[in-house]
């Protein structure tokens, strides 16, 4: 069976597979030099990202304004295929009452939910993606 | 609709589906303070995991016996369920031919392969996980 290269997708096309072909994403940081690696819900748009997340880890690393790294991939096993999309971005938590009062009202649903839900938005600051094609 | 906090998995089953239950993964590592995080295929047992390279960033990591951290996950969005185990570890190029061998035979492919192909193994050293039950 011969097997593929991977290709660089172009950037629209890593923004639309952010907006439209995945729900939920990994988020990656460093607090005093440990990386930190978490799944999230998001939802995106051409400019960010906006996630949902009661863990301190994730509170500590936005506060700070600490640089993240998030992923969003999709494959199918059958034909060997996928594509992965990474965003580079820094984390901001969200404290605009009338932003918070949108979100909230909107479809994202952080799927494990407690009181303490807090919202965060990643710019895009860069984009990349490759796609491995089928077989 | 109701929604449910996160239940911790235990040891035994965070292995298992690691085993089991996913065939891709989510490694992250810092390198000079920069976060890099990025998709591989991945074979575990009981001790650790295996993937399959060409990345300079991955193999620079390595060579330096970087601490990693590593996800997997699975999702379903009409249940609004899923789990994420993550294991932190060590990862260390393999370089003893039998077991290089043994790695080429077996069922593991990395789905986009270059001449340049190297293999990783990352040990075991924390491995914990969570699960969103059926609302």
């Amino acid at each position: 069976m011969p097997r593929t290269r991977t290709v660089e997708i172009g950037r629209a096309e890593c923004v639309r597979l952010l907006q439209y072909e995945s729900f939920l994403g990994r988020v990656a940081f460093a607090i005093d030099g440990v990386v930190e690696l978490r799944p999230v819900n998001y939802l995106a748009d051409e400019r960010g990202l906006v996630f949902c997340t009661t863990s301190g880890t994730v509170l500590g690393a936005v506060s700070s304004a600490t640089p993240v790294v998030f992923e969003v991939d999709a494959s199918q096993p059958m034909d060997h295929s996928g594509w992965s999309v990474i965003v580079r971005g820094t984390a901001k938590e969200i404290t605009d009452p009338q932003e918070l009062e949108y979100l909230r009202r909107g479809p994202l649903k952080s799927w494990a939910v407690s009181p303490g839900e807090r919202w965060v938005r990643v710019s895009i600051e860069e984009i990349s993606g490759v796609r491995i094609p089928v077989d």
